[in-house]
């Protein structure tokens, strides 16, 4: 019974978002890590989303970072995956390689051990678009599974606001 | 309380195939369309996936696919996103492109509607190896959110009995 409003609120904001750039011709695409195509998966369970959605990169491994969405090896080293730095390059190169309009970037520790040296509850989120690239730090409570679909909520959230200000 | 035995058991199915995966050392994939991301959300629900996932391609659009997995125009134009051509070339490039030991792909009809002059539930699987391609034609009922859910654990189950026959 309590998980029930959650869902239809998570449901309530992927289809006014998605009911908005189809309206405004829009095109989105996401590049996943922490979420792990549960971004992708929360976006397409709305019927029609096809008409919006282009796809998801669901870069796992630090090789598939470099392959799919060319993050220079230096830089997975250098600032490690959960960072700024490669949120951003997620979301810019995904929306380059889709040719989208918008893309959303998550990489973060979902826990419930440490990465990269932070712990779990540390999460980038990144929106690009055309005209700029929007990057939020996240610092979550919770298990797995919560975090996960807390930056899941956040993301679908951030991009709303964006597109209605 | 329905959901809870069916989530159960699906987390379990995942928790096993990476424990199994990662005592034989070998890595998986996935390529996925009607499940949208969901598959690979469902493999990495579980701690440690990174083990053994190292990523998928939700290639949601038709020029996805062809971007992605390299599965030509033509062949999209012959056969449709959904059939088993399509499914089997999904697998094997997603398996390719990853370097993976295997890879998952779905493709298929989610609805409410007719696609591709087919009916909603009319999916494809196919999982690769390095050995051979297995193909799966699953013929589905229910709802959107049924028949996504029954495919990723259609696709679970299959890789687990090819793993442990």
């Amino acid at each position: 019974m309590t998980t029930k409003p959650v869902i239809k609120k998570r449901l309530d904001t992927q289809s006014s978002l998605i009911k908005i750039m189809k309206r405004r011709g829009l095109t989105l695409a996401t590049a996943e890590s922490i979420t792990g195509g549960g971004l992708a998966s929360a976006i397409t369970d709305v019927s029609g989303a096809s008409a919006v959605f282009l796809g998801s990169i669901v870069s796992y491994s630090d090789q598939s970072k470099t392959k799919f969405l060319g993050i220079p090896k230096r830089t997975l080293t250098k600032s490690t995956a959960v960072s700024e730095t490669v949120a951003r390059s997620m979301a810019e190169a995904a929306r380059k390689e889709f040719g989208a309009d918008y893309a959303i970037s998550t990489t973060g520790v979902a826990g419930p051990g440490r990465a990269y040296g932070q712990k779990p509850g540390t999460v980038w989120i990144a929106i690009a678009s055309k005209r700029e690239t929007v990057t939020i730090e996240l610092a979550l409570s919770g298990d797995r599974d919560a975090i996960r679909k807390a930056t899941i909520e956040s993301a679908l959230a951030c991009l709303s606001r964006i597109l209605t200000p």
